[in-house]
């Protein structure tokens, strides 16, 4: 499986046979977010040349630097530049991003991916940053609030553990895809949420055998 | 624009020129559905045939028709049936329908679009459908997580109202797209929330502007 996955997530680099023609890439984004992570996990597990921009969250909007400001349509992170033009929208930077470096799957593969990476942003990508958000910033939170966030979350990790018990090693397909990167953004950090990834063991392998791809880093280093 | 917008909207059906290529459809959804009602309205707007099958979620997962439950990846609606293909998830099921009814537009536009529907997914179409269902379905929902539901729902209308402003009457480009059916998919449902549209005015002229489109149906008549 590794020898295929090696060659699945080798392909964009390789692709651009001319140097000069792999496109100038600049990613915004911060530390603490996870939809940064996938973003940056991505180019890294490629091996794609990028420029990488921290945005301090804990300023102001009105004070960040002017060309996130003029540039971020949601004034939010991650922001990613590709000669030039901005994309906006984690999931939506990873569809650019695949296709920018002429990573290319079969037409259904290709479905499941975006429907994977629609799931993520409704439910995992939500239920667990705003869980942590809650529990490790915001003192105020109200415990029926994180009671409610909680079981949805378990809920998500439930049908993840599912989908991945009958899976190659991977969401789609047989190698390392950017539903991986999206699924797995906020999950290394799944016990700032409170949890335990011990109950949820087909995803825990899967963040494993992640982790052990050549490059790979844990947000907190990658993204610091 | 309205000439414009007819141009934009009949592109699907008139595209496929021979009647024997247009694809077979099914919708699988159900009348308390948002995001049943985003594909069914794209399929009406587009005079896209097709046959709509409603699914009673009332009944647990294990009773509902077999033909759903065997096709269903995600046991939810909307399902959508193409040629025989299953596909899931509201706005990855909008992409594909616009790729089939071969309705295309400029790459950047197309980028604009599903950065829309990424939004949509994690933002307005997870806080507002949240908040309905708590109000509602859910006698037992604390007050506190309505209040976390709606200060969310309230933002997010915030954010769409300011896009709208700056745009020529529709979410991206000139005319109607899978976006607006996106986006609106629960809007017309606000009121179940317990918020009134008349505070966020330039989504109301955008809601209005839709319904006075050709076919169009509010969703507890399209989805009865």
């Amino acid at each position: 499986m590794f020898a295929r996955l090696g060659h699945a997530i080798h392909l964009g680099a390789n692709n651009i046979r001319n140097r000069a023609l792999m496109p100038e890439i600049s990613l915004y984004g911060n530390r603490f977010s996870g939809h940064s992570y996938k973003v940056r996990l991505y180019l890294t597990l490629t091996k794609t040349p990028h420029v990488y921009k921290t945005v301090d969250l804990l300023q102001s909007r009105a004070d960040r630097q002017v060309d996130f400001r003029e540039r971020a349509r949601f004034g939010e992170v991650p922001l990613l530049i590709i000669n030039g033009q901005p994309y906006a929208q984690s999931n939506a930077i990873l569809l650019r991003l695949q296709k920018s470096l002429g990573i290319t799957c079969a037409e259904q593969e290709q479905q499941n991916i975006v429907e994977w990476l629609m799931w993520e942003q409704g439910r995992l990508g939500s239920s667990l940053p705003n869980l942590r958000f809650e529990r490790l910033f915001n003192s105020q939170t109200k415990q029926d609030v994180q009671a409610w966030l909680e079981e949805r979350l378990r809920n998500d990790l439930d049908v993840l553990n599912a989908h991945l018990s009958g899976t190659s090693g991977f969401v789609v397909g047989m190698g390392l895809t950017i539903a991986d990167c999206s699924l797995a953004g906020y999950l290394y950090w799944l016990s700032d949420a409170g949890l335990d990834i011990d109950n949820w063991p087909k995803v825990q392998a899967w963040l494993q055998r992640i982790s052990e791809l050549d490059g790979w880093q844990h947000p907190d280093k990658l993204m610091a």
